[in-house]
């Protein structure tokens, strides 16, 4: 069972080496047959060569910054904030760890919505942004 | 300082009571001055009478299952796969507690969308539904 410490210290150095590009000392984070899924398109990659390529081939100049890491034994939870040019996204990203690695990822990208009606007297609008993801 | 095994706790009675609708019991969970957050939509909810009434309130038979629950001292996140008719969503919380309470309550619904071009010699396709969402 991987200690809540050490899946923070691995999620950690994993969004370090990736925005830093050391794509080797990324891939040394996680196992050989790791698992990402993007649910939101269906799409899945397998396996750390596949998953080196596609994080190496991502185009544009993207720039992240951790938001949230919340670490419980071997699983994880971080929001990024993710520029790439003019656009910001956000990024909600789960890790399972085994042993000392990461063996599946799952990211999730929600994107802006118009809140449906009904509930306009309750809420306060023009928030967006307010989610503190550029504080951490 | 909240610890881990107190969020935990918490937080699952949250999704418990939103479950059954156990209003009174819900509402005891969060603080007064809780706020509660749709980035989204850029939403914003303040005071426990009025996340109360918009939980209330909320339309349709909807029933939601609690995919993933990670705690970490006075914060958590959870996912869920939320269902109101034939509609199936995925709903991603983020939680902070203040002492007992839940302080702030941070709420993301991705949708799903089209893969973008270029990656298909890394991926698998058509596997939506398959990030275990309905296996907790």
């Amino acid at each position: 069972m991987t200690g809540t410490e050490q899946t923070r210290a691995v999620v950690r150095l994993y969004f370090e080496t990736m925005s830093e590009r050391e794509w080797d000392d990324f891939g040394a984070l996680v196992t050989e047959d790791v698992v990402y899924e993007m649910p939101q398109t269906g799409e899945r990659i397998t396996g750390r060569e596949k998953y080196l390529a596609f994080n190496r081939e991502y185009p544009g100049d993207w720039r992240l910054t951790v938001t949230r890491l919340i670490a419980d034994g071997a699983t994880a939870a971080a929001s990024m904030n993710f520029t790439v040019g003019d656009e910001e996204l956000v990024g909600l990203v789960y890790f399972e760890l085994r042993g000392e690695l990461i063996a599946r990822i799952t990211d999730f990208w929600p994107e802006p919505y118009v809140p449906p009606a009904g509930r306009e007297h309750l809420v306060e609008l023009g928030v967006t942004g307010l989610d503190r993801l550029s504080l951490p």
